[in-house]
């Protein structure tokens, strides 16, 4: 019955990696508070790096910065 | 006033039923609470079936199974 | 497997009225998209007035202000 | 390390108005509760006009009665 | 950066179990995704049971023929 | 019309400083994307610190550490 909303970048995760997700969490409720897996839900969102902000700017501007840093 | 917020997976909803879906909650949360439906917020996310699990599993895997049991 | 957040005023729903919209809201959901009730989740979140905003102002300061008007 | 989640309407939000208003409210976590802004987190979702009600009405068929009024 | 928010009921999940679940969504964000676990957030809310709905019933109701039903 | 959500950890904010964040993030979502501060809605959500992960650990365990290390 849990209910688990995991949100991420829109950077490329992709299906396997979001079925290990799923598929970890539920277990992890399961082995720590002895959650019913059959009745746990998580949704998994993920945003454009334009709309995540963090440190007061879009990631979509961090990525950048941190890509020319590495020039 | 109140918000709702209703997510579903994205499986085909037609602009008609999610009006159906915005008037019912609305007039549910007036004739149940008092509320005035002029302020009442409902908000629709659909999910994709990869990023949906239940059962430690994505919705795209069970409609799979699910249809290969019918076979 | 809908997941519905119905966030509302503090303002004292009874346990009954909760129960109502649980019912409401997850038979709604079968009748308008077929989904099934027996994992349709729904979680009321009642929050405090001073922590609820419309219209620029706190649900505290509105209702302060309707009460006043009455007298 | 608090978490902003803003929602509004898909009705063309530039990247330019999303940095604003992630840069905006940073900075007013930080000036009136003191908080860290590198860890202050802002996600915003642009929901469909279909996915959004108010007023027991999706957004769609208000702005389209709005739309018609003004003609 | 990814923002974690978990909902279960409130029956008494301790701060140790608690820790325990932050500890491991953050690492498991880090070991599929690569995620940084410095900006990890994680947001675990306890809903009382009266406010938590599935099958059209809250989960008072449930655990309460639960109970009956092993006397 | 604009729904904002904003999660803070329960750490003493008071009811001033709460309102001045619905006005300050209602006239903000005014000022740049032009939306009408009657229906815009904003809830702001306290978490105990127990419940608030980041960096993998709870802020309690983090608050802990940041008051030894002035010691």
């Amino acid at each position: 019955m849990p209910y688990v909303n995991i949100k991420i970048t829109k950077e490329g995760a992709t299906a396997e990696q979001k079925a290990q997700l799923i598929h970890g969490v539920t277990r992890m409720l399961q082995d720590i508070l002895g959650k019913n897996p059959q009745t746990t839900c998580v949704v998994i969102e993920e945003v454009d790096t334009d709309n995540w902000g963090i440190g007061g700017e879009s990631i979509t501007v961090r990525r950048k910065r941190e890509r020319e840093a590495k020039k």
